[in-house]
């Protein structure tokens, strides 16, 4: 078996079927650890498409729900509670939102209901300069006091990864790093591993590529040389 | 007819049927301008859902997509993509996540399919102070130079809604307020509009109480005596 580090982001192309998304998976199981569904999944195939994909996917380690959750906790512990029994064992939310009222509140829900919290501290794209980069610093203090699972900065910023790998591990904070950015958005497959990242999040280069379990199964052989 | 300026905030609890939402949105439709419908709604009653909303609320001002959306454009722009056709008009995302690579692509994908934009620039739970708050000029700023239809501003901020409409007023930028927080979260009714916001967005405190029309109808009477 793959030691790969490769999380399948399943993010639907337009009019792809669900059928289509659960062939592709299939193909590409065996090089991967886990697969995240967002928002885009969610609004086309509903709970019953999220129950078919998990069914094929059950015995990977990370099933992640990524709505990207930036509300009051009410509403972020409500849009997650129609999936607690699907099989999600993990979840995605904005650190930027804050502890009281947000996500401590979030996190109490998931802990009792053995959901993993990830927290996005960065993203990748241009925008980020306006406001969130700016912010950094106090993204990282939301982290270390929610104490997530784990916590997810984009391939793109590798000195990020960097950076954050080093403050947390300092202050004795063990976190798994998340990065997506890696093929479409311009990072190589392994750059993240190399900056200290535990999963590189792989979506379209993958899925949609004509060949998925050659591309899927040449980015696990970079990862297990990394990983070794 | 009653000049309100309601926006009823359809979050669903736990197990209630869609017919009886719809039931009770019936027996308020009179006294509001617009519906939101969020992330808990949508996870429940999926599109088909939305759709049997809308055919009762039709003929309201504002139909508001609100996923308080904080994703890369691709992702933002996918996960609107299925509710165009239904007739929504307006979606709400959040300022943070910056301009490009983000909210500029999402306005001009919003603008080609006649959807206004709401940017989150506050919100009202006390987790805002660890990172929110701090940004409040650069989520302005982005504010300035998106240039969207709106903006949320919670009613349990009076000083931030008197604060951002001096500021965007006095730069030429003519922008909706919209304030939740009224009711359940501790807000009273007209109390928002008086501060100087456009709408207040109420959910609970009208949605789930004995007498939902009553309700409507005591706070439409408040807007009515303040927009006069």
């Amino acid at each position: 078996m793959v030691m790969s580090r490769i999380i399948l982001a399943i993010d639907p192309y337009k009019d792809v079927e669900i059928k289509e998304l659960i062939a592709r998976l299939t193909r590409v199981k065996s090089y991967i650890v886990g697969i995240k569904l967002g928002l885009p999944f969610i609004v086309r195939y509903g709970i019953m498409g999220v129950r078919s994909i998990i069914e094929e996917a059950c015995d990977l380690e990370h099933i992640i729900l990524d709505f990207k959750l930036a509300d009051i906790a009410p509403i972020m512990i409500s849009a997650i509670e129609p999936f607690i029994d699907v099989g999600i064992n993990e979840a995605i939310a904005h650190a930027f939102i804050g502890l009281k009222g947000g996500l401590q509140e979030l996190k109490e829900y998931l802990n009792k209901n053995n959901i993993r919290l990830i927290l996005v501290i960065s993203m990748s794209h241009p925008g980020s300069i306006d406001v969130i980069d700016h912010s950094l610093n106090e993204l990282i203090r939301v982290a270390e006091r929610v104490k997530p699972y784990g916590i997810v900065v984009p391939a793109t910023r590798p000195r990020i990864i960097r950076m954050v790998r080093e403050k947390l591990l300092s202050r004795g904070i063990f976190v798994k790093i998340y990065s997506p950015g890696i093929g479409a958005q311009g990072a190589e497959p392994g750059s993240a591993l190399r900056a200290g990242a535990d999963y590189e999040i792989i979506g379209r280069a993958i899925l949609f590529s004509h060949k998925p379990e050659e591309i899927a199964m040449r980015i696990a052989e970079i990862h297990e040389k990394l990983v070794d």
